[in-house]
């Protein structure tokens, strides 16, 4: 037994979410057309229709924006020496909650990863190398994920910016905060221990 | 930081689903934000207001409907001396995905539970003792959950149907098909021993 068109549609459309299989889908669209408001409805609709033209990717650096300047290169009070690059637009927001890094940012187009046929192409690198000649940058700091893609990706940039007069940092690896050791990898154990310090 | 506006308040609708943290739903925000192709955006925000115009509740059974006449009530091949009652409209298409019930429906308001306070009168218990009254049916199935709200809900439906002229049924309790015994629990294999059949 199907159901009724409208909600057999609504089921598809949730299904494009990342994570959403069927089940879920149907249950969010029941979820719409059973518990919902009316004008719930309408306001999320506005606000679907209306974030892509609200919100737009800063030309320079890639982070998300609703001004017209882009918040983080418009900021006179940011050190415009230190560059930190991350993967993804959302990862900016992540960064700035922990209120460590008062730089500037520089968003990639993506990881490398050769094995989804993901080239240096992605890394849209034209743009980061005509920040490193254009701008008073000293160092970059790259904040990538501490995967295969992640790490891949880091060693290619650390060479390909080698031409350039920046030192290039990276993100220390090591305990997570509030960990107990019983649950922590090998892996990260055996980097905390490389790098351990002075206490 | 928080994220632009635009972004802030898709977020604060995603998270009105069931089973959405702030995590989730920023998550579903940023992927409509940075994935959706425009076009399948709009699509859901007409389909999102759409919704609960195209589809309503049938008056009679509560079954959930696209056409003037409610599918269920109008199909003149289903059994009419048979009503199976459910707590919610969703259940009567996990019900017909079964192929094995061929009869009517009766959706009640809800289940009781007097520990979040919803007395009798979610049952909207007069709906159906006036189908009873008005319609030649013969025997009541209760299909509802096998929770505490669900078995509160069949011994009070029991005993309130004890006037009517009915014989009132309950789906049966066993092993989920497809199970290892290993994996089920006590009261579900007591339930399975106390039902076990010739073979």
């Amino acid at each position: 037994m199907k159901y009724p068109n409208a909600i057999e549609k609504l089921v598809k459309s949730v299904q494009k979410l990342p994570g959403v299989g069927r089940r879920t889908a149907e249950r969010y669209a029941f979820d719409f057309l059973l518990e919902w408001e009316n004008e719930e409805l309408s306001e999320f609709a506005a606000y679907l229709t209306e974030v892509q033209s609200a919100v737009r990717k800063c030309t320079l650096c890639g982070a998300l924006t609703d001004a017209t300047d882009c918040h983080f290169c418009a900021d006179q009070t940011r050190r415009r020496d230190l560059l930190c690059v991350v993967s993804a637009p959302r990862e900016v927001f992540s960064i700035e909650s922990t209120r460590e890094f008062r730089g500037l940012y520089h968003v990639l187009g993506g990881l490398l990863s050769p094995l989804d046929g993901r080239g240096d192409e992605i890394l849209e690198l034209h743009k980061l190398t005509s920040r490193l000649q254009s701008q008073e940058i000293k160092e970059v700091v790259l904040a990538l994920d501490s995967t295969l893609e992640g790490d891949t990706t880091s060693l290619y940039l650390k060479q390909q910016l080698e031409a350039y007069p920046v030192t290039v940092s990276r993100l220390a690896f090591g305990l997570p905060v509030g960990s107990s050791l019983e649950y922590v990898d090998g892996g990260t154990l055996a980097r905390a221990f490389l790098g351990r310090a002075t206490f």
